[in-house]
């Protein structure tokens, strides 16, 4: 057969996968259209109340793949294995696969990289939150450069990252898996992601497709109270960005929008995600998504009708494992109720993925590590990087002096927070003291890391202790967990804001010792009681692996505090959501008696030096400004451009971040920072529901955060109001020179 | 003059119309599209801080109205005067404006009506609330019809009420305003406050068109996040039932949906409400909503540009003064920007209903009271009615037996609710006790009414006086005042839902005195902590002028209980929003954390009676069941009937009420209710944005709560998929007999 066109690399993509699904059967095909999920079952904590019925413990192996398998579901996922191991399994499970099939078509293997691989003993990475408040797109794009090259060497393909839900309502327990509350924001870090990813042969995933964080009350899977430009012009945005970096594949969101689910909104994920921004990769469902249309959204009366909406409106591929997308669709197919035509759709789909990534060339074979003993998932060089995100996401929100720490001050650190790695990781992570994981190096946690003269983690021994000390530092914070297991994480949504362990700080407060208030969490909590009352308060949240040397780092001066906060840290408990990204009547409007004034605004983050901002410059729709490190340490100033629009034909947020630009100066040295604004970046879904740009007077805002405006630029969009393609839309040039 | 055609009543409304709007000038019919709010000033308690700049202290009269006057607003809102001489005030201002403009064309005259009417000494009738609580459409008419015929006595035309936003987010000031969460509750209740007024020659004013209630976070005048179906589905059908009952002027809602605000909505005011509804009467705007365009919306860059847009979307009146309306529209028609075609439009709306009233007639003459010292606005007739409200909005909502009080037990009244008449008003009211206003009866309080040993208001002595009681009732709630003045009303929107006054409930909880927890409130506040603690819980919402008497009835068992709730009662203090109306997914769904199950369910209340249900019958789209009352006192049951519909093609609510009747029944009397539902009723918004009939199984719900169903009744809708028109909309029809 090896002059079946299909084989032959010197082909065309498109002919070899013509050829191909042109000598499939109708099962073949559909085999290419699901995963599975071996050893997975319901007594996985990985498994939501929600999946205990869907999880299929029975799978029946060698019947399955022998019409082929779209994809391997988390095979490092669920119990500990060593990494050659795991690797060494993968590879054999494929040699199955390809065996077992007419054409020895291997599946696409997909893990969780949210925190790093999600596998028992990889490097565990800071959480998505932290990579938004790092503001540092290399970065972020040399981690998951690095994360993907060990995803590689291990057999993976796919991704499940990066999440680039704009935060809307931080009481959503996957707030800790997002970037940020500003499109711009996640946009040019999730990018950023997808660069990484790709570069090192990595598809990743983006996720979810859209509307989940718009929740009604933040509670996951609640239907989405959003309107069609809200979706435009604050949802959308960093996936239309994402995939313009090139993006292979998309998951759809959960949550229904206006009482329609994504995985059966055709306009979305056909209409919208192909023919109008050219979408040529795969969209996979959420775990079990496709089966929510009968058993959750209930616009299906069977798992049939389920195969068929999804189909239609553009799923290609279920996940988890099958089970709408093998009997009941192919009873459906064969029953006249889907056309073959829309099965033709999504398998040539996903066999293009295939073909580029080699998987249908004759040589193909699994990857295994060359050297199995060496392979590490945990090694210095991903540590290394891991303490470097970690270090830039740390948020100095307050400080009057107490920090960093002077030599010599008698230190009391309280708080549980301050020794559990708990404190440290996010959701999408194995914890290291799990007793069945691989031996690795045990997670550094605040206790073990920062000089201290004792240590109490609660009760009225910590109250003694923070009198007795000249300074003491309270750690607070967050236990990620899946559904309702700790305080955050996916499925632990809050219903308020009120800081975990707050008893404690009021506590400590009254002793009248200066408190470092210093919080790990997944989510922002509201500060408005304790800002005035904290001598110092730093916020990072789940700083990951090497999070505990990271903070004691910025607590004691050894690193130099710079991270920025991508969401708004409330004042009130109570009144969500923030008024960031909302229009003048979303803030103090005069006429309600809550105020959404937040503690801390987008953007916010001191340092331990001091900047100046000198000759400011605008010409057109440019900025650009001089920044001097005045200080005498090492810093990190973060520039950032927002744009005011005064009048436009619909209602406009008050600010929204254009571009922005962390430059690091050393004590004197100068930097010159420069914007410049293409119109398309001022563009926004006008009043007959398409992009447009509108020409008209408009400001610029040079600021060091989005309430510490430094400078108003006017500024003017020209030209007539006109609609833009999606391949117009761009983004703020930034130069550092 | 008087063969001018526009001045004999023998002809046409449209033909005197036309005529007269050909003989006017631009500054003459600009003179219609207004009102003027004389007497108001900055330092009136009514104006909203926003408002302070926009209220226009130096109105120039006798040159405001040389051109013709539109409106007269609220003559009888600001300083109290005695009625009769108000009322001959407002006839003595209609005359001027006849003397001083060349056609001699009266003002229409419009007051607030909220709570009856809103002037100093005026019977104050029970909230919007109460009147969605007591599920009695009947008697909401009649109250209407008392309420408009006072009204007309005194010479207003026309009344800012019913507010017909359905409750989205309980936590929201005007939450008392509104008449619940259910669209079906809030239509049946709205039009029939819509036909009592209309009866007494009033005309109603529909407010607030559309979407205020689902403002984000609750925050009054934030913007609504919803989508169009939502909007469609939940927040339009009251209104759209209260046009075909008749309704003559919409009023405008401030916030914008989804980047859009209604004054300036087009696609709103224009194409759905007259184009594809066919609604001839006058869009109003909501105080200084054309000003909000460029003031708050920045839509346009001056008054001129607001009035262009505002007129251009389809508002006919600028309320409550002119600020765009007048000189700025004059500029912006003058130079070519606004074509005066939109003018006529809007004055010929104005004028029909002028005409219509009989203002364009030359016999016209402002209403003088036949005896002027006789003009009671708070006659024993409108008192005996707002009792009857009070008492049927009363919701039992637990009881271990303690109620009624027993003759002899030893009660202790605590809690300050039960000694203010505040507890009792909500926020369109002015309070009885006011130095300067008119003598009136004075509101009796519970403690004035309420047989008890002891009462103590707050604090320890409370405490004590509930431990040596038999039983403690405890009154708490809230005090409605505007912006920010009480817990409720206008601008007093709620971070949380903690009952005001919690801690005295805890602590008389603490003394182990069985507790009656008496909720005198305007919106539902969390009662999952007490709802197992309590004896009784007895729930009123602002019950009016006769609320102490109504809540002491049913607590001594005079009255009995039979309010239903029209919100539900959340068990969380910080979980919102309500699930109810919320598919699958908006309630419990296994994978969330956090539980938004309420404490007491929408349709929920007790008797002191006992109901049977029997002989349930059902054929094809209709029910029937027999009630008969099986205690030993007079009670009401009211019978609900929900749609549940199990698969449709877009998401559906689990469950949405289709009718209901309240039934009073002596005991061992029976009778028996039938529902026959149209198959339009069952009619939601599909895929694509049309209303729509969806033939298929449904089920019918016949349930005394919504959450406690007494039959599952299989049921079908035939025929094809169809989208219906507005006037094909109906409603269930009930009969009992």
């Amino acid at each position: 057969m090896p002059d079946e066109p299909w084989r032959d690399p010197a082909r065309s993509v498109d002919e070899r996968v013509a050829d191909l699904v042109d000598r499939m059967t109708l099962r073949e095909k559909l085999g290419q259209l699901y995963g599975v999920w071996l050893g997975q079952s319901t007594s996985e904590e990985q498994v939501a109340p929600f999946q205990h019925e869907l999880v299929d413990d029975d799978l029946d192996w060698p019947e399955l793949i022998k019409n082929g398998l779209g994809q391997l579901t988390r095979p490092f996922g669920t119990a500990p294995i060593e990494p050659a191991a795991g690797a060494e399994r993968v590879a054999r499970l494929q040699e199955e696969v390809m065996a077992a099939g007419r054409f020895g078509i291997p599946a696409v293997v997909h893990e969780e990289c949210l925190s790093g691989l999600m596998a028992h003993g990889a490097t565990i990475y800071p959480t998505a939150l932290a990579w938004g408040a790092a503001w540092h797109p290399a970065l972020v794009e040399e981690m998951a450069a690095t994360v993907g090259a060990t995803m590689r060497e291990i057999g993976v393909h796919q991704g499940l990252a990066p999440v680039l839900d704009v935060t809307r309502d931080v009481r959503w327990g996957r707030t800790e898996e997002s970037i940020g509350e500003d499109p711009h924001l996640v946009a040019a870090i999730g990018t950023a992601y997808v660069r990484g990813m790709r570069s090192a042969g990595i598809m990743p995933t983006l996720k979810h497709f859209v509307g989940y964080s718009a929740s009604r009350g933040a509670r996951n899977f609640a239907p989405v109270a959003a309107g069609p430009r809200e979706v435009a012009d604050v949802l959308l945005p960093p996936f239309l960005a994402a995939l313009k970096a090139g993006a292979e594949s998309v998951m759809h969101s959960y949550a229904d929008v206006d009482g329609v689910p994504p995985v059966a909104d055709h306009a979305l994920l056909t209409g919208l995600l192909r023919e109008h921004w050219g979408f040529e990769g795969t969209v996979v469902s959420d775990y079990f998504g496709v089966t929510f249309i009968e058993k959750q959204h209930h616009l299906a009366a069977d798992a049939g009708g389920a195969a068929a909406l999804a189909l239609a409106a553009g799923v290609d591929v279920e996940l988890p494992q099958v089970r709408c997308f093998g009997t009941p669709l192919l009873d459906a197919v064969l029953a006249g109720d889907v056309p073959e035509s829309l099965v033709d759709l999504a398998v040539t789909r996903v066999l293009r993925q295939k073909c580029v990534l080699g998987m249908l060339d004759p040589g193909w074979r699994p990857a295994r590590p060359s050297v199995p003993s060496t392979v590490d998932l945990d090694p210095p060089e991903g540590r290394a990087l891991a303490r470097k995100v970690a270090e830039e996401s740390v948020v100095l929100l307050a400080n009057d002096g107490v920090l960093p720490l002077r030599d010599g001050v008698k230190v009391a650190l309280v708080g549980r927070q301050a020794d559990t790695d708990a404190a440290m990781l996010g959701c999408y992570t194995f914890p290291r003291h799990i007793p069945t994981a691989p031996e690795g190096v045990a997670i550094p946690t605040l206790r073990s890391v920062l000089p201290h003269d004792v240590y109490v983690p609660d009760g009225e021994d910590a109250v003694a202790a923070a009198r007795d000390a000249d300074v003491c530092v309270v750690a607070l914070g967050d236990e990620s967990g899946l559904f309702g297991r700790g305080t955050s994480g996916e499925g632990t949504d809050a219903s308020d804001l009120r800081v975990p362990g707050h008893e404690l700080l009021e506590a400590v407060l009254g002793t009248g010792t200066p408190v470092v208030l210093v919080l790990l969490t997944g989510r922002p909590y509201a500060l408005g009681s304790y800002a005035d009352r904290c001598a110092a308060i730093v916020q990072a949240f789940f700083p990951g692996e090497e999070g505990g040397p990271a903070m004691a780092g910025v607590l004691t001066g050894a690193v130099q505090p710079s991270g920025r906060l991508p969401v708004s840290v409330p004042a009130d408990p109570f009144a969500s959501p923030s008024p960031y990204l909302g229009a003048p009547l979303a803030r103090v409007n005069g006429s309600s008696s809550v105020d959404p004034t937040p503690a801390f605004p987008f953007g916010h983050g001191l340092s331990y030096t001091s900047f100046e901002w000198t000759d400011v410059t605008s010409d057109g729709l440019t900025a650009a400004v001089t920044v001097t490190n005045t200080g005498a340490r090492d810093g990190a100033e973060v520039v950032q451009l927002y744009l005011h629009d005064p009048v436009a034909q619909v209602v406009q947020p008050v600010q929204r971040l254009l571009g922005f630009a962390k430059v690091w100066l050393a004590p004197g040295e100068s930097r010159r920072v420069e914007f410049a604004v293409p119109p398309e970046a001022t563009a926004f879904t006008g009043l007959a529901g398409k992009r447009i740009v509108e020409p008209g007077d408009v400001e610029l805002w040079l600021a060091a955060s989005s309430a510490d405006v430094r400078q108003v630029l006017p500024a003017r969009v020209e030209g007539p109001v006109r609609e833009i393609s999606p391949g117009e839309e761009c983004d703020t040039r930034v130069t550092v020179s």
